[in-house]
């Protein structure tokens, strides 16, 4: 049974990175016989200057046809000025919304050959290890209504809502209590239940949730205090799970926690495990194009792909192990470069991990 | 010519270490001959405990009549159960918002002598000295429509409102960009301008205002990137913007670089001038009554009131000057303590503030 791959590079560095990610994604389709198909399309900023659209029905179709997507990046100051509706991160939440991506898995893990990378004592980060799972299909970054309108005063009124129901609360927090169950059995929910009602109903739901997973313990944090928290003993946390905008803003600061964003890789899977995998970062316009950006973030996701979506562990396994090895001898992107390390370009990083495989 | 200042212990730790700032703020009285009156009232769980209201209208009538405030801090889990409408956050809320309170200005500063309890890498923090400026009386903490409402499926849905006007946005820019003139010239608005319209207002609001301030360079951020650079770099910010909720979030992020949130004062300020000055840590149920708690976030914050609402710099400098030599004489609360400090109680803290004055 041969199964899709839809690969959407994207914008800025997102070509560079998937190419390589590529790479290693057919060589480890022979070695391991997994009969996948590789197609690709246009998304974001790409797409909006071959067909005028962040996200053309070609490329939704292709999407909704695949059995997983390996995203590069989306977005860079070319399209900033564009209104909203049609800038290159439309094409990327018309992607997470039109496939149902609510369930968005974001680990922050300090790998030991990094260490020093972090802006944090090691004492502190040593062996970080955490799991945010972030709802990404629902909460203020899709509520109506939303705008800009004319008061009767005549100035103007900017305006979104951040909106939730039982169901999207509830089923985020399966997807996230069964996280824990297979970790660390410790979930932590972030909410900001003492001012927003949205947040109220979600400690409420998550509560009522915990009846159904009495082996893992479940705490609740206000959003202010875990943003403190991460910074002062990340630690503590084993799975974290909170609403869309929390979740970006949280996953992105405990991935900075590791010092190495370019290493870290993330899945957005909807009830049926169809997934989307995409690096961590950007699309860091500042060098694409200059064959430095680290590829080890889509590669991970690619291993995250096949474990999720694919269901071939011994595939992915392969992968991180590859990308282990090469992190052993010392090869290192620009960005995670150290004292010890050998400076390699994207395409030496990419070819080191398939001669490692 | 005689000026009231407001005592507001609230909750928790709240009257141990206001107790410490009045006696602090009855010396610099006599010292400097600064004709303060000092009154006090119930706000919070207190004021729920004994009134039924966590903003009595005696509170909020003197709250007015007051030329500044100090507050200590509010909530706890004894009243964490109550409905949102009458929790204690609401007696904050409530002052902030009938006292036009709409600027909070919330410094980050590394303490020289306290350098070594940043969990972050003495190069990444030494010298820190950020200012955030935090929209407080807008935003989704008081955006209408907000509620948990039945939906016809049967099923219940919470939402809050995320709403700025123009007006809103130019006077809290106005105070940022004249923060950034008294400092290090240098702006950065923190915005989800790639998502969110309301946000694409702000973004606008803060671009006409450059002009008016040529003398001050001004940077946009999405509240993610703001995120993991506060954690990444934080030296590269002199003043931030920002609404409401990410005020919160960051502000709470960046206090914790320092590692010393028990030393972090913060002003909200209204269009006169006048001010509410508090802690930047919350009520720490956890450590009340132990006498533990550290003093000095809410004696410093009785010196910014000195200098922000009653003009009076030379005392406010005293204050400062004496912290800084109790700090050099290796006194530590339990929460700044170190292997060379020497262990004080929230009294001996104050006690050697007062000594030094
Ligand atoms: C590009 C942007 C729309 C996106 C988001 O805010 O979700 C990004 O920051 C992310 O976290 O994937
Ligand atoms: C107590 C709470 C309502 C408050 C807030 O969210 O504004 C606090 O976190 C703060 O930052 O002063």
């Amino acid at each position: 049974m041969s199964r899709n791959v839809l690969l959407l590079p994207g914008d800025g560095i997102g070509p560079e990175i998937v190419t390589e990610a590529e790479k290693v994604l057919r060589k480890v389709n022979d070695k391991f016989s997994l009969n996948l198909n590789f197609e690709s399309a246009l998304v974001g900023g790409a797409a909006i200057d071959e067909h005028d659209t962040p996200l053309p029905d070609e490329t939704l179709a292709k999407a909704k046809a695949a059995d997983a997507i390996i995203l590069g990046a989306v977005g860079g100051p070319k399209w900033d000025s564009r209104p909203m509706a049609s800038r290159p991160e439309k094409g990327l939440l018309g992607l997470r919304s039109q496939l149902g991506l609510f369930a968005n898995l974001r680990p922050a893990i300090l790998y030991p050959q990094l260490a020093s990378a972090s802006s944090l004592k090691p004492e502190v980060v040593s062996g970080l290890d955490i799991m945010i799972v972030r709802e990404l299909t629902g909460g203020i970054y899709f509520g109506q209504p939303r705008g800009v309108r004319q008061l009767e005063s005549g100035e103007r009124q900017g305006y979104n809502t951040y909106a939730y129901t039982e169901s999207e609360i509830r089923r985020i927090g399966r997807v996230a209590f069964e996280a824990a169950q297979q970790r660390g059995k410790k979930l932590c929910s972030v909410d900001k239940a003492n001012v927003l009602e949205v947040t109220v109903l979600w400690r409420e739901v998550m509560e009522d949730l915990r009846r159904e997973y009495p082996d893992v313990e479940l705490s609740h944090m206000y959003v202010d205090n875990a943003a403190m928290q991460l910074v002062r003993a990340p630690k503590q946390f084993d799975v974290i799970v909170t609403g869309n905008m929390f979740g970006d803003i949280l996953s992105d600061e405990a991935a900075m926690l590791t010092g190495s964003i370019g290493m870290l890789p993330s899945a957005s899977l909807n009830s049926e495990k169809q997934g989307m995998y995409e690096p961590c970062h950007g699309s860091a316009p500042d060098i694409a194009g200059q064959g430095i950006a680290n590829p080890l973030a889509t590669i991970f996701s690619a291993a995250m792909m096949l474990r999720y979506s694919l269901n071939e562990e011994a595939a992915a396994d392969a992968i991180e192990t590859a990308v282990s090895k090469v992190l052993d001898q010392g090869l290192r992107t620009a960005d995670i470069m150290s004292a010890e390390g050998r400076k390699v370009s994207t395409r030496e990083m990419g070819e080191a991990v398939l001669a490692a495989l």
